[in-house]
């Protein structure tokens, strides 16, 4: 089967430009002295996981409870669930560790850790720090810090597995200088919690960083233990707007084909609109180019970028390309193909279920299928 | 089983706001004297269909093939794929047409109906209109129209079937004599293009009109044959905006649980984000409380909203909810659950395989689960 064959719009993953992203953020990470624990929440699938872990320690993180029974289904037991678990969900949490699993858990609320010391299940626990993003987590410095800890460790059953940390707010940052500063403050954060926890006599084993700029620009790591970094492994034009990731390294695309031209507005139709790109508008955060509206159009053969091309609205199945300049109506007639570059590869890639593969710049074979496990 | 066993976030369809909206409906457009071809671009679902054919012709609108092939495995024959057919997609309709389907095409492009001319299979095509949202369509009074009604007239493997428009721009409108004008445009688009057929000796037994504003509004359809509203079954938050649509009676809401507080911040998180709700801003074109965020936020067990909440932020598996006023946290501790009203249901009803079915306010017991059709 060949991309030809395929009907639009549908995913493609370009598995050669995957292999390089993997394989030199576990290059990147060795050299900072820490362990890789790729985070799972933007390919959720298995064959991409295995990629990620090559060369690493095995331990995954996770964003959904469907995402860890789906990779611990596919042989991956380590691995981290890094939203606040709730009480109603401990249940399937331990009903998981059961069959095998050794799923960590995150908090940052004492009534939450006094929910999980009272279940009949034992799990392991770590604290979630609030390193500057402000979403959720505790203070590092603050009393909430210590009380949960107190909670956690007094149960026997329960392990304190250490802090964990995201900075989010590495997204609102420009240039390499900024990421380095937001790196620093969320090692400098996390560090700081592992080392009160410790001189309360707490064990905190695991010290772990998130975020792919932080990762990719951090110059030093010590006191962190992990890393969790998940968008690199496809990137994705607000990576792109960044500097985290170049254009010709993104690896997920999905193809399309124009269904219409409307000559008079210099406006051709494609049938990929806010179901099959989604309505992430990511990239309006940049100026003039960088902010391709909803996904940057490109050669369907090369994915090569069409310039100066953008997707300027999108409805439920269509997406409206307009230009500064006269559209390349000759080159794109109706029933041709694009291939378009996602603002946010993490909402773009979960409206489908499955990873067209192909192998390289302008290979149009689809070599194989990988699934993907959407849902909660 | 009941709401409270799911896992969060979780769809939540009340059937009985559904029946009422679609037996409504179907008592409306019986009035206008025209025929319903319920859009089921927004319920994709066959247990849906069913409550909206109810007591009309059987006919429907779909948005993708998936849907197409999805509903005639599920017993309807009469469908109209509302979005321009491009060539590549002729052997997957041909395919489904020979195993007993009747489903008709749309173009507004030469080039497009001389490849359906040439197609081997018989096709019946309608020609798009634009009657003034200027997305897809000819223009009435143009030469596109007869262009593409002689070539597809001359086929005899060809059936013109007529036009069909969307209004689209009804949903800039703004308050009742808005929407009734646009209908109006509409019509007169739409029956001017059928006029211009018939006067060229080109049949056009079929004149079909959109959007669930418009028929909700529309004072006259003469000429007209057939309507195609779709999100009228379920309604949405910006529907609640426009009027169209009263905030009780939106069908489909997402059970969400809290998952973290931040007290400082008059903030909580829930663990409904930009994948559970989409990253859809319609109701950002309102002014005040009728802009809710990414959703509005309800009982749980009522979906009675809770007032002056809204959803100012998403993260993937995060919602940040904040309020004007104190946030009622004792009312809302982490593990609370809350039922969010979406803000654009055809975006958010795309992140689920299924809808967990209650019949009515203050109903806890999920009686049913319906399945959904995504992709393409």
């Amino acid at each position: 089967m060949n991309m030809d064959d395929l009907t639009t719009p549908a995913l493609i993953l370009d598995k050669s430009r995957l292999a390089r992203n993997t394989a030199a953020m576990t290059e990147h990470v060795r050299g900072l002295g820490v362990d890789l624990r790729p985070h799972l929440k933007t390919a959720k699938s298995a064959d991409v996981a295995a990629l990620a872990l090559a060369g690493n320690f095995g331990g995954i993180t996770v964003a959904t409870l469907q995402e860890a029974e789906y990779f611990f289904d596919n042989g991956i037991t380590d691995m981290t669930y890094a939203a606040c678990i709730v009480p109603s969900k401990l249940d399937r949490v331990a009903a998981l560790n059961a069959r095998g699993a050794d799923l960590k858990l995150i908090t940052d609320n004492a009534a939450v850790a006094a929910a999980i010391v009272s279940h009949e299940a034992g799990f392991k626990v770590l604290i979630e720090i609030d390193c500057g993003e402000h979403r959720t987590g505790v203070l590092p410095g603050g009393p909430q810090l210590l009380e949960i800890a107190a909670i956690l460790d007094a149960a026997p059953t329960v392990e304190l597995a250490g802090v964990l940390t995201h900075a989010g707010h590495s997204y609102a940052g420009r240039g390499i200088a900024a990421f380095e500063a937001v790196a620093e403050e969320e090692r400098a954060a996390v560090v700081n919690a592992a080392e009160r926890l410790r001189a309360a006599n707490h064990p905190c084993a695991t010290v772990s960083t998130g975020s792919t700029p932080c990762v990719l620009y951090a110059r030093d790591l010590t006191g962190v233990t992990e890393v969790r970094p998940g968008v690199y492994m496809f990137g994705d034009m607000f990576h792109a707007g960044l500097g985290t990731r170049r254009v010709d390294e993104i690896a997920v695309s999905v193809l399309a084909s124009v269904i219409a031209h409307r000559e008079a507005d210099n406006q051709l139709y494609i049938d990929a609109g806010g179901l099959a790109l989604s309505k992430d508008r990511a990239t309006g955060a940049f100026d003039g180019d960088a902010d391709c509206g909803y996904g940057l159009i490109c050669d369907a053969a090369t994915c090569a970028p069409i310039p100066g091309l953008h997707i300027a609205a999108v409805h439920q199945e269509h997406g409206m390309v307009t230009a500064g300049a006269p559209l390349p109506f000759d080159r794109l007639p109706v029933g041709a193909k694009v291939r378009v570059l996602p603002n946010h590869v993490c909402m773009t890639a979960a409206a489908y279920d499955a990873y067209n593969v192909i192998e390289g710049d302008g290979k149009n074979e689809i070599t194989t299928t990988w699934g993907r496990c959407n849902g909660w």
